[in-house]
C-alpha cells in the first residue's frame, strides 16, 4: 500500500477500505506517513467528504491509536456527554451530578480550555482542594461507590487525533464534517462510553454558524454512533448569546451550584434538563424522555442532585464548605459596571466577544500555558430580549488587575458584544432539533 | 499574510492575487513555509483550478525563483521547443539544426530522462566527446557564431518549480492542468526564450491520455505565454505509438542524423517539419506555415540541414565522424528479434511499455543516479497499420547483457506492447490540433 495513491483514490472520490484508513492514521500516528501527505489527504477529504462507513473506520482508528478506558469494571450503561464547546457553557458541573443523582453511573473525562471557551476542568479547580487528577482504580472505585468522578483525559487518549487536528489547523482542513465528526467520537469512543449525548451548539458564538450545518455535523456523530454500536443522540442547541450569566471559573461554580438547588438561569436549567433526560433514556433509567425530565426535576427538588455535588467534590478532596457558601471560592478584587450606551431590547449578544472579554480578565488562557485566575470573569446582567435604558448596568467584569484602561477596553469589547435593537426579538428556542439514529426531529418549527 | 488563510482562500474557490502567490512560492522556496501547507494548498489547487491571471502569477513567481538567463546578447528572435514527453521523441536532435539552417538562432537549455522517456541532453552525449556544459558567457557566444547551442539546463533553474513538482509527485496533486502547465512555462521562461513552440502529446504514451486534457493543457500554456508577452504555439500530437523506429540514445541520434538528411521515418519529419516550421514564423523567418515548411524541406534537401548538425557537434568538442558514419556511435553487442505470434495489423504500440523495456536494457534511469548504456535500445521494425504475419520481426533489441532470460522477458514485454487486430484501423493523425493565442484549430475532422 503506498500513500500517495490512498491520497489520489480519495482525491478521485473514491471509498477508502477500512484498511486503508487503518495504514493512514497508523503511519501518520507512528511518524512513517508525513504531515504533507496527510494534509493533501484532508484537503481531498474537504473536498471529497467521506462515507458514514469510512468515517466510522476513521474513528476508531483514531480512536485505537492511544489509550483506551475499559469501563466495564463499573456497573449499568455508561453514558457520556460532549458539547461542541460554547461560552459560559458549564452543563457538564451540572448535569454529571444530576444524571448520577437519578442513577446513572457518570465517568467522565474532561479537557482544559483553551482561546475562548472554559473547560470544564479548569472550572473544576477554582474548588480548593479539588483534585482532578485519579489513576484509573481510583476512578473506577469512585464511579461504582459514589456513582460519579470527573477527572482530567490521559495524556494519550487518542494522539492519532491530537496529531491530525494540530495538522488541520495550520492548513485550513478544519472545516470538513467528518473530519470534525471524528475527531470528537473518537475521543469519546477512547473514553469508554457505552452511549453518548451530544450538544451541539450553533449560531454566532459556535464553531458551526449555520443550523444546517450543525445539524449535518450531529447526524455525521449519531452515525458513527450508530455503526460502532455506541447509541448517540445529539441536540443542536442555541449559541447566539452565552449560556447563563456567568462566564468565568468560579463564578460558573457559584451558578451550577445555585441550578443544581433549582435557583439557576431559566436556559441553563433547560439545557441541563434537556441533556441529562437524554442520557437516562440511553442508561435505560427512564423509559422515555418525559419521565425522565420528572426524575431529574425531582433530584433538583429533594435537594439529591445538590447533595451529589457535595458527594462528589468530597470523594475528590475538594472544600465541600463552598457548596453552602460560595463566598469561600476564589473572588474578584473588584466589579466593574458595563453600562448600557442605547436603549431598545437586546438582539443578540456574541458569545465569542464575551468569551475574549473573559479571557483577557484572566479566565482563559489565550496560550496553551498561560495561568488562569479562578476569581475573574463576567456576569451578564442583560441576556437576549430583556428591555434596556441607557445608564443600565448589562453586565458586571469581576477582575483582579489595577489597569484601568485595559479595563475600559475589556468594558468596551463586551458593549460591543451586544446588538441592541428597538424591537424586542422574536423569541428563539434553546434547543433546535434533536438528531437520533431515527432521524431529525425539528423543534423550532 | 498568514499561509493558512491563503489555503482557506483557495479551498473555497477565491482568486489570489500576484502578492499572495509570491508570498507562497518564495516562502516555499526558502523554507519559510513547511511542505504540509504547501501540499494542503496543491490539493485545493486540484480541485479550485486558477484563473489564467493566477496561473501566469504562479509561472513567473517560479521563473523568478532562480536564475534566469538573459539571452538578449544574441542576435534575432529566440524560440525554444518544449515537448511534454514522449517515447522515442528524438525531435530536439532534428528541430534545432534544422531551424538554425533556416536563420533562426536556437540557444536551448535540455534535461536528461528519467523512467521510461530518454532525455535530449543523454541522446547528445552518446555522440564520443560531445560537451554539454557551456558557461553563460561560451553559451551565447556560440549561438551567435553559430546560431546553435544545445546545453544541459543550469542546477539552480526554477528551484521553487523543482520543490513544488517533488513535493506534488508524492503527495498525489500532479494531475491539475495549472500546475502543469506553470511548471513547464516557468522553465521556458527563465531559459529567456522570447517565443515558443509546445510539442503536446496525446493517447496512451503521454502524460495526458485523452485529447480533451491535451488541448486544455495546451490552451493554459498558449494563455500563460499570452500573459507575460511570451507568444506561445502549442502543436497536440500523437503519442499512441513511439515516434519513428528508435528508441535508444545513440539509435536515436542514428535516426536524427537520418532525418535530418531527409531519409527518417515519415511521421518523425513530419513532426520535426511541423515543430520547426511554426518556430520560423515565431522567428519572423517565415511569413506563414507554408513558407517556413519550404524553408525547411530546402534546408533538408540542400545539406544546409546535416551541415548544421555537424557545426553544432564540432563547436561542443564532439566527433563529427559519426555524422558520415553512423557505425562510429556506441554500440550493442547483440541484436535479438522479437517475433510476432499472431498475424493481422498493428493497431496501437503501448510507448510506455516500449520505454520501460528499452529503460530494461540499459538506455534509461530507473533511479536518478543510474548509469546509462548509450549503445543499447529498441527499433521498431513494425508501426501502427503495418501488416503482420507469424514469425515477422516486429522489434529488434540491442543488447549488452548475456542475461537470455531476462532478455527474453523484455522481448515479451515488446510483443504484448502490440495490439494486434484483424482489420486494418483507421488512420490517425499525427497532428491532431494546432493551439494559439486565436484559439483551437482541430486538423483531424
Amino acid at each position: 500500500m503506498r500513500t500517495v495513491d490512498l491520497i489520489r483514490k480519495k482525491r478521485e472520490g473514491g471509498e477508502m477500505t477500512a484498511e486503508e484508513i487503518a495504514f493512514l492514521i497508523d503511519g501518520y500516528c507512528n511518524g512513517e506517513i508525513p504531515d504533507y501527505q496527510m494534509s493533501a489527504w484532508a484537503m481531498a477529504v474537504c473536498f471529497r467528504g467521506m462515507t458514514a462507513r469510512e468515517t466510522a473506520d476513521l474513528t476508531l482508528a483514531m480512536a485505537r491509536s492511544g489509550e483506551q478506558m475499559d469501563l466495564s469494571a463499573i456497573r449499568g450503561v455508561k453514558v457520556d456527554k460532549h458539547s461542541t464547546g460554547g461560552v459560559g457553557d458549564k452543563t457538564t458541573l451540572i448535569v454529571a451530578p444530576l444524571v448520577a443523582a437519578a442513577g446513572v453511573p457518570v465517568a467522565k473525562m474532561s479537557g482544559r480550555g483553551l482561546g475562548h471557551t472554559g473547560g470544564t476542568i479548569d472550572k473544576l479547580e477554582a474548588i480548593p482542594g479539588f483534585n482532578v487528577e485519579r489513576s484509573r482504580g481510583q476512578f473506577i472505585e469512585q464511579v461504582n461507590k459514589h456513582g460519579l468522578a470527573l477527572v482530567s483525559q490521559s495524556g494519550n487518549l487518542t494522539p492519532a487525533d491530537k496529531k491530525l487536528y494540530g495538522l488541520r489547523d495550520v492548513t485550513a482542513t478544519v472545516e470538513s464534517i467528518p473530519l470534525i465528526a471524528s475527531s470528537i467520537m473518537s475521543k469519546k469512543i477512547a473514553s469508554g462510553a457505552d452511549a453518548i449525548v451530544l450538544d451541539v451548539k450553533t449560531g454566532g458564538g459556535a464553531f458551526m454558524k449555520t443550523l444546517e450545518g450543525s445539524i449535518e455535523l450531529a447526524q455525521a456523530m449519531v452515525a458513527i454512533g450508530e455503526q460502532v454500536g455506541r447509541e448517540t443522540v445529539a441536540l443542536i442547541t442555541n449559541m447566539d448569546e452565552p449560556l447563563g450569566f456567568a462566564i468565568g471559573n468560579a463564578l460558573e461554580v457559584k451558578e451550577s451550584i445555585e441550578t443544581l438547588r433549582g435557583n439557576g438561569p431559566a436556559d441553563l436549567q433547560e439545557l441541563c434538563i434537556a441533556l441529562g433526560a437524554h442520557m437516562l433514556v440511553l442508561g435505560k433509567r427512564a423509559a422515555d424522555f418525559e419521565e425522565a425530565q420528572s426524575l431529574l426535576r425531582e433530584a433538583i427538588g429533594s435537594g439529591a442532585a445538590i447533595a451529589k455535588l457535595r458527594e462528589l467534590i468530597d470523594a475528590q478532596g475538594g472544600d465541600i464548605a463552598v457548596v453552602d457558601d460560595t463566598g469561600k471560592l476564589p473572588g474578584a478584587a473588584k466589579v466593574v459596571p458595563v453600562i448600557a450606551e442605547s436603549k431598545g431590547f437586546v438582539a443578540h449578544i456574541d458569545a465569542e466577544s464575551i468569551g475574549i472579554a473573559a479571557m483577557l480578565l484572566g479566565a482563559g488562557r489565550a496560550t496553551k500555558d498561560a495561568a488562569i485566575d479562578y476569581g475573574v470573569g463576567i456576569v451578564l446582567r442583560k441576556k437576549v430580549g430583556d428591555p434596556i435604558a441607557e445608564g443600565d448596568t448589562i453586565a458586571d467584569l469581576y477582575a483582579q488587575q489595577a489597569d484601568e484602561k485595559m479595563l475600559q477596553e475589556i468594558a468596551v469589547r463586551v458593549q460591543a458584544a451586544y446588538r441592541v435593537e428597538w424591537e424586542a426579538p422574536a423569541r428563539k428556542p434553546l434547543v433546535y432539533a434533536v438528531v437520533t439514529k431515527d432521524g431529525v426531529r425539528r423543534l423550532d418549527v
